[in-house]
């Protein structure tokens, strides 16, 4: 581990940082355009009354170089699962241990919060994401297909 | 169409009728002991103050013979987003468009309440369904994989 860092709760003076972060990921995924989500519906749905999300940073040197969101969903089978949407380190991060320690804090957020199962997705051809969530005994089932309907091209306000 | 229906929103009452169909869906699917959700759970985190869902349920003769199930889920991308979690339509209702008009309610439902994308799954086999949801212009991506831990045998309090 090249240099340490820390891990917190995020807060609304992150926002912009976080947004940062989710166009880093779009632009590796070569879909820059695909990132309509603004800090303003960043701040109303993750830090005001009700949130739809929690979210995690990992700091190091007091930059944010890396977040987890997560969320509630709710199975048929299983009722309320924690998902992790998105865990994303900052190209210059990856190898550090910041990824593991995001994924443990959340697995922990779950665990402790009583959640029946976490759940989250993973590219095909990511083998070495595939790898390590192996090591943890996640159950892989590759039988679904992810379907969407774009209905507006800005978020809900 | 051989019979008529009306679509429309659950209520507290129809939590048993709920869980019938969402086991009758999991012995379809083979795998009746992963349903460990339970009537006291649906009525807690569906028909209480901020609930985890909406659902709506078709009804014929008076009887619930199909459901709809959806939340709200925040894409990092996208920000909310509406998730169709199920459309379950009783063996003996299918092909009388019960689960077309369950599909159109929660997407109308998305429209009205500006979410900018409806998303939901699809199994890789079924050709049908797959069909279906290419008549809406709706994009498939089987580029990912589903991954979950279990961590309890009982739906969170």
């Amino acid at each position: 581990m090249s240099e340490s860092f820390r891990i917190r709760s995020a807060r609304r003076e992150d926002v912009d940082a976080l947004l940062l972060l989710i166009r880093e990921l779009a632009a590796f995924e070569k879909a820059p355009d695909a990132v309509i989500n603004t800090r303003e519906s960043l701040l109303k749905h993750g830090f005001g009354p009700n949130p739809l999300f929690v979210c995690w940073v990992a700091e190091t040197n007091g930059t944010i170089a890396g977040m987890a969101l997560c969320y509630t969903r709710y199975s048929t089978w299983k009722g309320p699962v924690l998902y992790l949407e998105d865990i994303i380190v900052t190209e210059k991060e990856r190898g550090t241990g910041m990824g593991t320690a995001l994924f443990e804090t959340s697995l922990d957020f779950a665990r402790q919060n009583g959640y029946a199962r976490m759940s989250w997705q993973v590219l095909d051809w990511n083998e070495p994401a595939i790898g390590f969530y192996r090591k943890y005994g996640a159950n892989l089932d590759p039988e679904w297909i992810n379907c969407s309907l774009d209905l507006y091209d800005k978020p809900m306000d």
